[in-house]
């Protein structure tokens, strides 16, 4: 650390000279203090200051920025409001931490067309704020809804609760506005459905700001429903909660939002909140009908009619905006409310197929008695993206590292049952050895062959997302797909 | 031609040796008679022989066939039904024809989590007749449903009727098995609505055979609506059914399908099919909406008085499965209508923002009066892809020429407005050169460094979808976007 000093004035020096011809001083920070505020995301056991903060205003600045970092070999790590939950914007060492805080306006909302035009910095509900008078909304509603920036749920293909019926981030935009580490402006997609060439919108959304820099983004807009009830219950037994599930599904009913949190968690949220969750539940389960006032009736009708053969117990269904906002502010505010369970909670993000939730469920709960940890599950069990949380006290060495382990043990465990390790948050660095373990050799040679395609100096977020062979070796004989096919059907020898 | 034959039958015996090894010699076709099956997609004005067509019937002998070609520098045409528009199947010379058509068969049917594991050549209705029975069905319905296959339906990100609503092909898979060009099979997405890393799966579909081969797909299927119902009706200008599009769109309802017809294409089908189209309107709409009983009584209601605000006449709203079909049946056969009309007919496949649909409809007309071509106009309104077709008789020279003049000039319209050169169709080879319209140089050396991503050798469909920047500045000087940046409000200076 003492004689790393020296080599990061003479970088800083390399940059800063060229950089200040066009930025202006104020939209620079080097100074140690300054770059506390960029040294982790919302993942804060991961730290690392950056050489320095650029935050440009204009897409010519961008473009000059990375040029001149490409020139000079330096690594780019975009950055928008740094709500991301696996350490994916954490800056590099040595590395230009680029803050894109200052592309904040929403330029166009074309009714007609239902989509809007905007910067990558504008925050996820100020979209949605923006088209209300026009009865319109951003479908993307990750629980950071209020602080996250668009541009940050491109790069990570945020969800929410509503995404089993609106989808991730991807389904919810059109055209994306990108630098290329060259410095090059990229059209990605366009303003209608289908685009012509290579689906590049897509392969960008998710990319984690390893393949170039979103400056701008056309989103789709949907037309508010005209009725939208919650409806909650509580079940005594997993089994039934998780049949639930899948009654409600088979009978052709796509909920808005259809969550599962269990009896722990339930009476976490319930202390904090006030709520009235039945805190005698085994497990809870929320679910949202909307569309038209005729639809939403019909449905509920037959959802009661299916809960209460499952012996479902204190069913409750808002009548009204603010019975439907107490219910999900309870279920948003879950993670708060373990806050008070335990010093540190380690949120996993592992999706299953949704016919494999009440076995995955158990093994999870054997797994916490196995490692003698307290793990909350709270999911969204519609789309089967679960969110186990591993309450632990990072203090703790031993229960740090038993933390550790049971993360990846459940991590295993999605990839087993033909799930994957990521539903929403993204790898970052938080899940790159996991990466290993969901991949073949050859799958993330084909990785690092894309991003090559991009950025062949890997300059951009280097080191996140896609593991080298190397770090895989290192991590863990790999042991893809649990030793079984994916495609075992498709095996005709 | 004289002097090519040797060098053909020396590339023949390169590969045929080692090819017999693993290959039974009735999956290998050689004689000229026998490849004329294969020399052209359903686009026929463009025809090329093979040097070889192979049929493998394994996933094994699909690898060991690429690992062959790889190290012999064998270009390889994979091939579904045959059903393109675009030439995008096209062989070229020299190269191996891999037809896929004996991969056939469906796997897997999974009714908990709505999905069908399905080799590439299953045929798109196929999928539908096999979750029929669980009240399932597969979304994407291109016209040719009854004879594509699905492997081709994702390489071209095939649309149809019911895209508006229910996407395209890319909305509705889950699951990609493909072989490389190098051989190795990679998996690409998973079960769960997300999948770690870079969305491959997404970067596949539309990607016209040129980044790898498909042997299985994971299709997502979609419960059958209780009801659906569909309207047609009639407008005395084109001005009041595109208000209509808009106006139901604006009124937040998604119809399932949301189709217009000209005036010249209504007559031509009602002398065909007499299905009740009014012969005298300008213009007919056909909507279907589908949902809840409840639901689509709604909608129906609501869509009724805004037509006839828009004073649309002659309302017909089928009442049942036969009326629905008489309906939708009429409108499949609008390209064997138009073949009564003229002996060739160049089928566009422009998307144009929805807002921009009057618009370019007069647009169009007055380019076929400048062109004195009959151009009909049959198109999916509701998501503004657009099929003019330009009726012309390929024998006379000259109207050959207007014809393919008019067909660029329509593309660039398209492009001009903010849309795009292909719906659903491809690029292939028919629309390589407006691809040097829709993107700038930039982008499409992006297009080809991801391409070398998959395929440094170019042996994979080579000379399809991305032109070289050569052909470009032979086509025509680039003139990208028409002048105007594609996100004007992000301009600051």
């Amino acid at each position: 650390m003492c004689d790393a000093q020296p080599t990061r004035e003479q970088q800083l020096q390399r940059i800063l000279t060229p950089l200040q011809r066009f930025i202006k001083a104020e939209n620079i920070v080097t100074s140690v203090e300054a770059l506390r505020a960029y040294e982790c995301d919302a993942f804060t056991t991961m730290r690392q200051l950056p050489l320095l903060t650029v935050l440009p205003d204009t897409i010519e600045q961008v473009q000059q920025i990375m040029r001149l970092c490409y020139e000079l070999d330096i690594p780019v790590v975009a950055r928008g409001a740094g709500t991301g939950l696996t350490a994916g914007s954490m800056p590099v060492e040595n590395g230009l931490l680029l803050s894109m805080t200052k592309f904040d306006r929403i330029l166009d909302i074309d009714i007609a067309n239902k989509t809007a035009l905007i910067e990558p910095g504008v925050r996820n509900l100020a979209v949605t704020q923006a088209a209300a008078p026009y009865n319109l909304y951003f479908a993307p509603d990750p629980s950071s809804q209020l602080a996250c920036s668009v541009g940050g749920n491109v790069a990570e293909n945020a969800g929410g609760i509503h995404c089993l019926k609106y989808g991730l981030t991807v389904h919810n935009i059109l055209e994306l506005d990108v630098i290329t580490i060259e410095g090059e402006r990229l059209t990605l997609g366009g303003a209608s459905l289908d685009a012509a060439g290579y689906d590049l919108t897509a392969l960008f959304a998710g990319s984690e700001g390893l393949l170039g820099v979103i400056v701008g983004i056309r989103v789709k807009l949907l037309a508010k429903p005209a009725s939208a009830r919650v409806l909650l219950c509580g079940f005594d037994s997993i089994e039934n909660a998780s049949h639930a599930i899948a009654h409600i599904i088979a009978a052709g009913i796509i909920p808005a939002g259809l969550e599962m949190i269990d009896h722990t968690g339930i009476n976490a949220i319930e202390e904090l909140m006030h709520a009235g969750y039945p805190i005698d539940a085994a497990a809870v389960l929320i679910c949202e009908l909307d569309g038209s006032i005729e639809e939403v009736e019909d449905e509920l009708t037959r959802v009661m009619s299916l809960l209460e053969a499952l012996d479902a117990a204190n069913i409750q269904i808002s009548n009204n905006e603010e019975e439907k906002a107490r219910i999900w502010a309870a279920r948003k505010a879950a993670f708060p409310a373990m806050a008070r369970l335990a010093p540190d909670n380690y949120i996993m993000d592992g999706t299953i197929p949704r016919r494999a939730l009440a076995d995955v469920w158990q093994r999870i709960n054997q797994l916490a008695d196995e490692y003698q940890l307290l793990v909350v599950n709270v999911f969204h069990a519609g789309d089967g993206n679960m969110h186990p949380s591993i309450l632990f006290d990072a203090m703790d060495a031993d229960q740090h590292h038993r933390a550790e382990e049971l993360g990846t043990r459940i991590l295993e465990l999605c990839i087993e049952v033909g799930g994957t390790i990521s539903g929403e948050h993204g790898i970052g660095l938080e899940k790159i050895n996991q990466m290993c373990l969901q991949f073949t050799e050859a799958e993330i040679q084909q990785f690092h062959a894309v991003k090559a395609a991009f950025d062949a100096k890997n300059l951009l977020n280097p080191g996140k997302q896609i593991p080298t062979l190397a770090r895989c070796a290192e991590f863990h004989a790999m042991h893809v797909h649990q030793g079984e096919m994916p495609f075992p059907h498709l095996e005709r020898f």
